[in-house]
């Protein structure tokens, strides 16, 4: 963000996340939760992968699933499935004192992999391809996953609603 | 409720569920968020299945994991993994205006059958045989299951509560 002209601090502190089926249902209530207790303009963001066989699973609850049963139970669910079409979603949400949640969205299509490839990234990585592409997100320079993934897609988004959010 | 001399009204609201590790941290600010919108005493209980060779999941988030991968993705995860060890978890939480949240727990062990049997019960009655039995709890008649559930053994150990819960 520095290189755009914004100072970023990272406040370390956890914020209660509501159950919830998207996203943007558990970043509205933590802006307003973190607001009341840190009073300057604050930013947080939550990413999920979305799995169109499995109604969406592991979606909202994705860090729970990784760390339980991890890239290895996806492909164990996934196995035999012909549709593997999946998404990752990354939202960023922002909120000023005096002002309103505001949410952007960055999302990365693709397929699940039929064997984990790549040690690079983090998460569900190894296991996720996106479209027009071979390779996992674990097998890409973090350079070019940044160009098509959702973090990447949501900062670009938020980057370019900020000067609005600032004024607003 | 009301053989044991206690009425219950049901109330049709849902609340913010907290997303944790443990059942008993999303059940007090639920309480506490009640409490705030109703003025009277409140009871809430919420359940959870968790399996040892899954790092507990589905756990606290068994409703979800339910409604997207079912039954039958438990049955994927658990192929071929031999130990099959798992609980039922029920919590109850209790709250009267002006006094502290408390909670009963009511465990019932088991382990996850091989494939789905039975058609009583709900959720994942269908793969759970509990710790001395070779039915799944979907094979049995409710009063059978209401003495061993989960649920059977929180309400027992609520209602042995209740009396001291309503003095303090």
């Amino acid at each position: 963000m520095k290189e755009r002209g914004y100072e970023l601090e990272h406040i370390k502190t956890t914020y209660p996340e509501i159950q919830a089926d998207t996203i943007n249902e558990t970043i509205v209530p933590g802006l307003k939760w973190l607001m009341e207790r840190c009073d300057r303009p604050i930013m947080i963001d939550d990413s999920g992968l979305f799995i169109d066989a499995l109604k969406g699973f592991p979606g909202v609850y994705s860090a729970y699933v990784f760390k339980t049963i991890g890239c290895d139970g996806i492909l164990r669910l996934m196995d035999g499935v012909k549709d593997r079409s999946a998404r990752f979603e990354c939202c960023i949400g922002f909120m000023r004192p005096g002002g309103e949640p505001s949410i952007v969205k960055g999302v990365s299509k693709g397929s699940i992999a039929l064997a984990k490839a790549g040690s690079g990234g983090f998460g569900y990585d190894p296991v996720f391809i996106p479209e027009g592409h071979s390779e996992t997100f674990a097998q890409m320079p973090i350079p070019e996953k940044n160009k098509i993934s959702h973090r990447g897609r949501a900062v670009e988004a938020f980057l370019k609603e900020l000067p609005r959010l600032l004024e607003s």
